[in-house]
């Protein structure tokens, strides 16, 4: 299933999807169950793995179901409680005692996020190492420099391609520190786990387990490969920061578009996206050759940040122990931009594998704005009392090899380490 | 198939969804296709009614194939001029000979919307009505009104739903107005027909006919039931005044629901919303009874501004002929804010026609605010060396009486004339 | 005063300024002061102008002094009283009574955007005689047609003018209506004018005068110039669509300023920004001519709709019959718009007024462009089995001039109607 | 000068204010000259504090003249180098050379910003000690859970106020983060230091001095107490990533704020905002108190959202080595967002400090909604086929104590760490 209003969704296949979003609510009542087992809470009989109990032809009738509760855990619950009732009646018992919807919602959405957010990890990871490769192979590719749409002073296409990369770096880094920060939701009714706290008294009374709300929530955690933290039903931090990560990634790829469309333009044709059959074509002129792949990125790019306002809007206006609308806006807001960061990525690492870089005319275009270009050379030799010298554009590869330098050894750096 | 990411998305039905877009676009073609005949530029024999060569089985294969060229109608019209090969050949032939695959999207977009806006409508005019009856039955429940949160002055609670009525005839004006402007797009690759004007002067010194462009213009939109107009590919008017008319409709909701959602505080309990079995419950807490309906409308009044800016974004970012993304982004926005508001809009429908209203809760509140809530009076009366005179709310019955009878009126004159 | 931080601001000069404030919060009390007085509520010696009582000098104390209420009404009344009660005993009893400092904040509001818009139109009228002339004069200068930034098929150059003018044309009709339904708010404490009907009861008791609320509101909106309508305390669409409007303005703005600044890049060079002495240079670069009106139009537009969405979030959390939050958050945010489009239309006439066309180079890029678009030509004549002719852009010239034509008529109604 | 259109903006002061921005070019103007001076390019006798050339009544003349060129910077420059050139021609001839405007009015942005994120951090410090307190004393403090506006479980008002404090330390670490990366922008015409490498190169050849740009970088980075960077000129996550930090905080506050104002509605009455002389009043009813600064700080959290959303489709468009128009929409969205944090800060610190819980209140109110909030218990209780025992809300006391511990001790680290 893919969109047919956004192309080119079918790059994010499951992810995010209807179907993964049911499975990652049943992985979390697996989890928590397995937990309250281990906790001695639930009987070792009351341990299932759900995992086919629903499946994709449920998502249907758990969507319009989830509208009588406001939201979609509460039907998912009720039909995994009286299917399991036939086949494992202790675990049917046992199912969701300690968690309230939040809990599932919030900690199915964080695993369908994190998904999300490794497969843009991945693609990050090829963007980089092509990135590094195209500012090495560039670093002495002169070009003009263009502020304000007209001519400055000339650089180099690796200088360009390493902020490119450079503003790849930094948004990687930001998003990896937000996805590694993803939490566990645990906090029952109110967010202070009071019905699991219950459950862990009585049982404590009855066998003199010592154990506490905190260690099985860590369990959970470790379980789903969360970090353990206090509930955060009304503290929506964990997901406003991974939206900021991933609105800052659709800028720099906004960015990208933007310089690869502009260089693209046939008065230019300093790059072009890389030929593909069926690709860039028009319904009704055989002449045209689109730079679609950036086009559908600056796209996404033009969208992102008005998701990201949504789920600060939410965050700013959470309120009471649940909030009445604010919690409930998020969750399709989270999938659309994760979905369409996962479909940019994955263009443009596309994108930039393909890219033609046209040197000569790079070089043309130079040529044909000298001497202007070289003005500031020129008012810095006077400056110096320096002669001038002769119009060289080869002056500037010092300094544009030294940038290019830097950034590719950043970039190797993160690779090591993301590997 | 429904949203189980926006709880209540099943009442949105099949308006805009993937199937009715696909539709939409053959109708679009068809359209088109009628009318060359019509101008005599395409052969009798190259009439075809299109509507069973694509459905529902189509729309994964063409969403897939949209990214290629970016944009739906390459793929469709690839897949209908194939399809219709086999049995008519002519039509296959003149298949969207003249039109260019923005002119396809957006008045297919445009007729997915206008059924959407019809049925948003629809709702409204449901809304007016219950809304006028509410606000006569309680044209003298006095309550107590609250500014800041604090206790203020007496009103009525006629006055209050009268306050809701009003802002919902003004979303409905101006939403009626967006919806009656909405114009066939018709431009052809750059805006200005060029090939159906080649078409049609071929014809013309064929056969002596004088047909212009504009006619076939009007034909189309004529047979779509669109206004004809000169082609907007990169002047967005037309569809942002739409967006903003929803987003303010979606205004008025939030607001109806933030009262309601207040007013239904179990501290405050003076209206409550209907009893639903299967609605308002918790997965954990069986004495929960949850304004579901007033949540997911403020949900839904929280995103929507979002969604507004979106597509001003892409009308302010567009640039040449047809942009270079801003165009790409619209699709899925306006998508998403014309089912959205169908959704909010049934919801509201449901939430007003089932309003608990707790007459001697209101009253009992206003007197437990005596006589604070006098003050103003108090203080008139001082002013004006008038003798203080007993605590009476009903006092304020006259002035509310007033304005309820003024905004009901305006009411009934609506529905009159939007039968 | 103007603003370091966005440059251009000073064309805005003192609208919707602070001190422009503040006067229109007199000009509110002076109105009602008058109209109680003429109610026969007030004594004829109540009456005073206020005008000089206040002044720029005291804005900056009304500006702190507005946080302990939260509104710069609550100080502007007790300024003025206090000042009053020396000269006008008798005026400084009735000034303000009746009213709640919504009624005086939102009705200077909408006097200071009247006014804005206002400015707006002006230029707004500049601007669309300068678009139909540009357009007439180049109805026949043929040029590229460019999508996806890619060379399309030819038009004129007087079609995209024409393009222009018709998203003006359109912008302007719908600010137009927006600023003349401008309405006083008038509502007193919760919406009901429960304080004046106090007042006017006690004087027809007395007086046997019939003066209703609505008298005195009509009486109200008729010396400010507007309309008078039920009181829209948390019915926000007369500001909402009156922000609509402006980001529509503001779109528009930013599409012409796109196409301006794409135009003009060295390699288009097919337009430029008109020579001023002072404009467009750089710190270090003497060879820059930047295109800095179509910069700054730019800008402007990219911020609008993010002001349009604020305050339609105000609007759609609108609670109580005041707003704990989302009432205080639109004068800022209304202000800025405002400014804004002020600068920004007044930028944009300059750069109309401006502009050079280089009908060379659009005719040199054209022919470059050859045979490529004229591909679509070419298909058309071997659809319709017409011998294919020579390549001749001028062909589409008629259905070029039609359009713009059609536009350019456009033009001179509005013209006519908005002298 | 403060703003009348926002109380509570003189809390902000100078902080991002027009003088203070015209000083911090200056001071970025005067670490470029000393570290040319240092590197040995200018002479020593070029060395000028430039501290008194310019000053408050400059400000209106450079923000007009910003418009030529289309920022502040230029127009600055030229005014210090008219006035320098008297009294130390040397200077003069060396002020800004190597330089490009944006180097100016980004690193003296950033500089600005960081003075008031510093203020808000210190704001921060005292909410955190407010919050741990508040904290402790209410550890005990049972009051009724809400979620979706309906009682749900008991919890305590500690653990409420614990959930704020999460909030703020969340915020507060990303805030920190953000700002320490806070990096000087030095990049010359393109992005490559061209100017200054020429300098460089030149002085070099004629001393055999060794230092390169990116060692004189390094000097002023130093000189500025900011991080030295590759430039950033189309690279904006340094400036994103703050904004999102402020408005991730602005959704805290904006959160605590929409708690407060629910809970201080007089029918919950159970927390007031303090009362103080002047505060909270109203223009027409002598019988309000309302919680101005609630009001006024949830009204901040509604905006920044869509400042946020600003600044990134401002990074996401920018285009070449300088934007046309999207860089220079950021300078006054960031010193809004920039002061308004500020303010909402410093509102926030002085609500929390004179909070008015009532803690009688809180009890009747759970003990009015008993036995409905203990049906989670009683369910566990019936599930563990436990004798169902006495409502006794105390018993959630243990929960709710171990999670305020938690948090109280992760304020106290925080506090240690930024003494």
């Amino acid at each position: 299933m893919t969109d047919i209003f956004w192309p080119g969704d079918h790059r994010a296949g499951d992810l995010v999807s209807a179907s993964s979003f049911l499975q990652s609510m049943v992985a979390v009542e697996r989890a928590w169950l397995a937990a309250m087992v281990t906790a001695g809470v639930a009987p070792p009989e009351a341990d299932d793995d759900l995992a086919d109990l629903v499946g994709a032809d449920d998502v249907d009738r758990i969507a319009v179901d989830a509208e009588g509760g406001g939201n979609p855990a509460i039907p998912t619950v009720a039909l995994l409680r009286s299917r399991l009732a036939d086949r494992h009646a202790e675990a049917a018992r046992w199912l969701h005692r300690g968690l309230t919807s939040q809990d599932v919602v919030d900690t199915a959405l964080v695993l369908c996020l994190r998904a999300a957010v490794v497969a843009v990890e991945h693609e990050i990871r090829e963007q980089v190492t092509v990135l590094a490769d195209l500012a090495d192979r560039h670093v002495d590719t002169v070009m003009v420099g263009r502020t304000l749409t007209q001519h400055a002073v000339p650089l180099t296409f690796g200088v360009k391609v390493s902020g490119w990369l450079d503003g790849v770096l930094d948004a990687a880094t930001l998003l990896s520190a937000a996805r590694e920060r993803l939490p566990v939701q645990i906090g029952g009714a109110v967010g202070i786990n009071s019905a699991a706290t219950e459950l862990l008294a009585v049982t404590g009374a009855r066998t003199g387990a010592r154990t506490g709300v905190a260690d099985v929530v860590a369990d959970v955690a470790d379980r789903l490969g969360l970090v353990a933290r206090r509930s955060w039903h009304t503290t929506r931090s964990p997901l406003t920061s991974l939206a900021d990560a991933l609105v800052g990634y659709s800028d720099v790829l906004g960015h990208v578009a933007a310089d690869v469309a502009t260089l693209s333009r046939p008065e230019i044709g300093e790059v072009a996206e890389g030929q593909v059959s069926g690709r860039g074509g028009s319904s009704t002129m055989p002449n045209k050759n689109n730079p679609v792949l950036a086009v559908l990125i600056r796209r996404a790019a033009l969208a992102a940040p008005h998701l990201g306002a949504t789920v600060h809007i939410a965050a700013a206006t959470a309120v009471d122990e649940r909030p009445d609308g604010a919690w409930h806006v998020e969750w399709d807001t989270h999938r659309t931009l994760a979905r369409r960061s996962v479909v940019a990525a994955s263009q443009a690492t596309e994108l930039l594998g393909g890219l033609q870089i046209d040197v000569d005319r790079m070089s043309e275009t130079l040529t044909g704005a000298l001497p202007g270009v070289l003005a500031e050379r020129s008012a810095m030799r006077t400056l110096t009392n320096s002669p001038d010298v002769e119009a060289d554009p080869s002056h500037y590869l010092g300094a544009a090899s030294t940038i290019v330098g830097d950034v590719v050894s950043r970039a190797r750096t993160y690779l090591e380490e993301h590997e």
